[in-house]
């Protein structure tokens, strides 16, 4: 297959970081989730420890963020600047590793900004998976172990980290139809047919890019 | 197949009405597009002149929007107050019109607020079409016959107001993420290809519908 990288942003609780593994199978491309962290804190010399406790929040780096022109600038700033607050120096570890790694092969790269990292590249494609709060409740409960009575709450916490994350990192907003080519409520047909649908749109673009 | 309605919400040039054909001949569903206006012409007793040149634009109502609690509640208050403006008449006519077909037969409806009429209808399958500027662009000077030049303006036009229509009438916004259960940029892989997967999407749906 032609060389192409899925972005995968998702709410939490719609499967999208299932989804998003599955479509990797199907497809022989390699899956990027939680290994960014490990990859970051190896490259970086930084905890994994510490990283697991703030990836994919945004920093409260206020006087830092002004400083540098507003967060989405940080990587050309980076350089010109004093030492960035944890939160920003992983932002720019991971985004550094998901440059490499999308330049270099075929992959599915769940969260963290990727389709606002690859935006001009043309081949990534960009998805965002969500689902309305029943089926997100259930997910949390069953697949999470997350009690019922404190699912919605959970869900709405972890959602607003994700977006408070990409917002600040990107200037941009999470889950606005214009920063993706495609998004599914993965409610409809369930987590393996949407898979399935998504795979099937990654290898047709492939191959488009292909001849 | 299972009774399933598909709604098409569509940015101008993004060949939203052509794949919502293409879904109903494949699927063996009904499509309605102008064919609304001219049910409601018949319906209401306006003419189809007057109609065509006010179709998906809101009015202009704002005292009678004030007296009836807001747009989209103009279903429920119609009754009781006096006579509605031209725009909010065929508004009306046509959400009746989208009802009752809905509730009959498998069909297709592009455009005039569908999504949010029957978003209480299990059977809906809400989708909404879009692509970039240089796409529509292009497919507006040789499918619409419109001047390079003037391309570009026009485009924003018609999706002006298409968007005041929904927002006016729905009280949501158009092209928001959490009114459809897909969403897709068409340019990634052409009409042909869109139209297959929505297809395969709406007769997936309709299968487990009907389990």
């Amino acid at each position: 297959m032609k060389h192409v990288v899925l972005t995968i942003g998702r709410t939490f609780g719609s499967g999208g970081r299932l989804i998003g593994k599955k479509v990797a199978e199907k497809c022989g491309m390699t899956y990027y989730d939680k290994e960014l962290l490990e990859l970051a804190a190896k490259e970086s010399g930084m905890s994994l420890d510490v990283l697991e406790n703030i990836d994919e929040s945004a920093g409260n780096s206020l006087l830092y963020t002004l400083s540098t022109g507003g967060a989405h600038l940080l990587g050309a700033h980076f350089a010109q600047t004093a030492e960035p607050p944890l939160h920003d120096k992983l932002y720019i570890a991971q985004a550094n590793i998901i440059k490499e790694i999308a330049a270099k092969e075929s992959c599915v790269i769940v969260g963290r900004c990727a389709d606002y990292l690859l935006r001009n590249m043309e081949e990534c494609i960009k998805v965002f998976i969500y689902a309305p709060s029943e089926a997100r409740i259930k997910r949390a409960v069953e697949v999470y172990g997350i009690p019922e009575n404190k699912a919605a709450d959970q869900i709405r916490k972890i959602d607003k980290k994700r977006s408070g994350y990409y917002n600040f990192y990107s200037g941009k907003k999470w889950g606005n139809l214009d920063n993706y080519h495609f998004s599914v409520d993965s409610s409809l047909l369930g987590i393996d047919a949407t898979a399935d649908m998504i795979a099937e749109f990654v290898k047709q673009r492939a191959e488009l890019l292909g001849k």
